[in-house]
């Protein structure tokens, strides 16, 4: 416990005694969020906020790049309109928060609060699309939705989320097909790239797809103590919407057709994801991209002449390289301030005191890594740039990506399922499956690992089914969830 | 109408008309917003939420210069937490929307979607808010509020609107009121250097301010019609908020103090005024800082060889500046393509055709003048920095201006008042007033101009009340109202 001027940095809950309670103390102690009184909900707090506006932006900037534009429904959807598909209503309807009156008068119809907006966008499609010239139309829009959830937990589950949806229309279905992988491809790059998580893409099964949609595919990653979360969905709808809300458009040839539909998704749930995949027991671990403090200056011995002066050279040469950095310049002692920035997860610290100045250099700690080094002044400029575009994100990645395979498994028989899980703890179980629903929830049942996708990239694990033992040509990703 | 494809661009109701309806068109007919069967909300479109975006953009640099970091509440208040503050529960409860359950169980307590998020800052103040080392506190969010409003009108007033409320904790009085006047320069700033528009600061009087504020600022601004528009609003709570939250902290001197509040914000009604102050019978018209597109490229004969060369030299002269600007080359007349911009508002046109190339120069439409001007190839890069940094924006405060002030007017009675507005329409009048509540529901019984703000640039218009002739040391702003 680093203690200064009354103020303590706490440690927290070792992850290998109580990984939840680990996940809960960062969330608090990092200052991401603070519980409320509206149960199920949180406030996401100014670090934990600045997290997301990273990672808005660079999402946005991937979905205008694409041509996608940002568009805003209500938040309401009358009880009518969320029946219109069948499917979908059964899917959403027990967990919509509804809203009975406004002001002291009781409404005429019920209105939920959005768990999602399919049928808002497919009204507003029947209002606005009548040519194949007024097609394909790319929306996306950043909201909050609400989901009500029994139990709840920050960021993971949450009664009101945050998130984007994107929402497109197409002519045909091989246009909206391509589409729906196209934005996981998106979803995936991001996470790999700006995340530095590394995900599995793959298509979920039909039991565990969207409500009313065709196909759902989806990007899985492994977190810390070998548990799945789900990071990303894109759904293809084929025509089912468009003709449950009777969207016809007329096409060159003069006749009337339906057009084909997605929608994709990500949510705060992603800062979940971040922390439960580089976290460690000092705290959160953040990729460079999305670090709110990409560098934290920290002076040492300050009082002593130069040292301040110095400091702020260095953070001005990183603030022209458009970096976020921080000096902390405050009377609390290094040690504090070094357990301070480590529970935040700042990518990288920088040290400079009297005797680094002395021999003209600064120390340069690597947050995810422990590493310490010397660099001269004269390379610190290109040294920090280099750390945070390449060196630490690289790093990190591979990290996460180590800790997976160690963690992934070929099984070919529920027993051997079983019996791997229980010696090594949870993690991703690669197995064949002959497609039956029912094998699927006998697996689930025997060794508590659902399917999560059956992966884009395939690998022959065997011939047979890994539950019935019938010819089996799918290989499915299994593993307990988030 | 210009007509073309099949397409056309129609007309749209002139102002002079009816002026609602020319509203409402500018906002269909320049795809801002539609309708939805969700009674008094819509949808924002790409092109309304463009803009929206723009504001966004600006105003957050702004409250981040200014020291303040983004945060996001829950959308829902408890009932019993909607009720510790006396005056601002009384203010709002009659206008909420209330959610009474969750899927199918009827909720413990009810929640009401926020009308605005003091209390739940309130609350999270007192989890966070303990020594005089935690103040201040200045917050902002980015969020969509319900109120219930009966009847609605795109941006102006709708049940569901997209905002950003600031809320500001203090350790002294003095602190508070100086961060509530100095949002409301930022408020002004924002409106007369981004959106073009003059604003007046004020005060609110007794019977206009904020439910649960000791004193409320807005900043007013006159559209086309007269009718005066609330533009910003910024509140001072005195200790009153943490009194009845009971907000607590440790000063230096080791005694337990109130803290004190303010709140501000600010609202998708921004769209509704630029529309109102700039629009004209052809459309909108858009300041350049907040436009989508800033500057369109329409080449004139299109197909003649060498057109759409250098119509694509000059997109790509002025992407390389930076600026948001689309070349339009679809096969639509050019006619039909002038009308299409005029009606989106896009502050400036190129027109480039064979006749311009063989001169060595391009056509420069400008939107809210009307005026066109031939421009040397070798100055295009130059002249269209300076139109859209200075000329236009300069121009369109001061036609802006120009309407405001010709539509001001100093009156000594009611009389006098009501003669004024009869003869020439509403819009601001200058009048003394007593300072008593009884007066100021006379005026607005007798005239239909109600108080909008007790200006802080005081003028001397005469000794006594307009209204009831006792002696008067204040000049109200008076006038009808959106």
């Amino acid at each position: 416990m680093a203690k200064n001027n009354g103020k303590m940095v706490e440690a927290i809950t070792s992850m290998d005694d109580d990984f939840a309670q680990w996940y809960t103390d960062i969330c608090k102690k990092a200052e991401l969020v603070e519980y409320t009184s509206v149960k199920g909900c949180m406030v996401i707090r100014p670090y934990g906020y600045a997290i997301w506006e990273n990672i808005q932006r660079i999402l946005d900037g991937m979905f205008k790049e694409t041509g996608h534009e940002n568009v805003c429904m209500p938040m309401f959807i009358p009880e009518s309109l969320l029946q219109k598909e069948k499917d979908h209503v059964e899917g959403f309807a027990p967990e919509v928060a509804w809203v009975t009156h406004g002001g002291s008068e009781k409404l005429e119809e019920r209105l939920c609060v959005r768990p999602t907006s399919e049928t808002l966008f497919c009204e507003h499609y029947a209002n606005i699309v009548h040519s194949y010239r007024d097609l394909p139309k790319l929306y996306n829009q950043w909201v909050s939705v609400v989901r009500w959830e029994k139990t709840t937990r920050p960021f993971l589950r949450s009664r009101e989320f945050l998130w984007q949806e994107g929402h497109t229309i197409h002519a045909t279905a091989e246009e909206a097909i391509a589409e729906t992988e196209k934005m996981l491809d998106v979803y995936a790059e991001f996470c790999e790239k700006h995340l530095c998580m590394p995900v599995v893409k793959g298509r979920k099964t039909e039991s565990d797809k969207f409500a009313g949609a065709v196909a759902t595919y989806a990007i899985e990653a492994l977190m810390h103590d070998g548990k799945a979360l789900q990071a990303g969905t894109s759904h293809y709808f084929g025509d089912g919407f468009a003709k449950a809300f009777n969207i016809q458009y007329t096409d060159k040839d003069n006749t009337l057709k339906y057009p084909h539909q997605t929608s994709w998704g990500m949510t705060t749930r992603l800062i979940g994801a971040v922390i439960m995949t580089h976290g460690d027991n000092s705290g959160l671990v953040l990729p460079p991209d999305v670090a709110p403090i990409q560098v934290v200056i920290v002076p040492v011995a300050q009082h002593k002449e130069g040292v301040l002066e110095k400091a702020n050279e260095l953070l001005q040469i990183l603030k022209a390289q458009g970096l976020r950095v921080k000096l902390d310049d405050s009377d609390n002692s290094p040690g504090w301030k070094f357990a301070e920035y480590e529970m935040k997860g700042v990518p990288l610290r920088v040290e400079i005191g009297p005797k680094d100045i002395e021999n003209n250099k600064c120390v340069c700690a690597v947050r995810y890594s422990g590493e310490k080094r010397d660099v001269p002044l004269a390379d610190f400029a290109d040294t920090v740039a280099e750390l945070l575009k390449n060196e630490i994100p690289q790093g990190m990645y591979k990290k996460a990506e180590e800790n997976r395979e160690r963690r992934t498994y070929k099984c070919t028989s529920t027993d051997e399922m079983k019996k791997v899980l229980e010696e090594n703890g949870d993690g991703f179980i690669k197995a064949m499956w002959c497609g039956s629903e029912e094998c699927e929830d006998k697996v689930k049942e025997l060794t508590g690992a659902g399917s999560r996708c059956i992966p884009n990239e395939q690998e022959h694990i065997a011939d047979t089914c890994v539950c019935c033992g019938k010819k089996a040509d799918k290989m499915v990703l299994w593993g307990k969830a988030y």
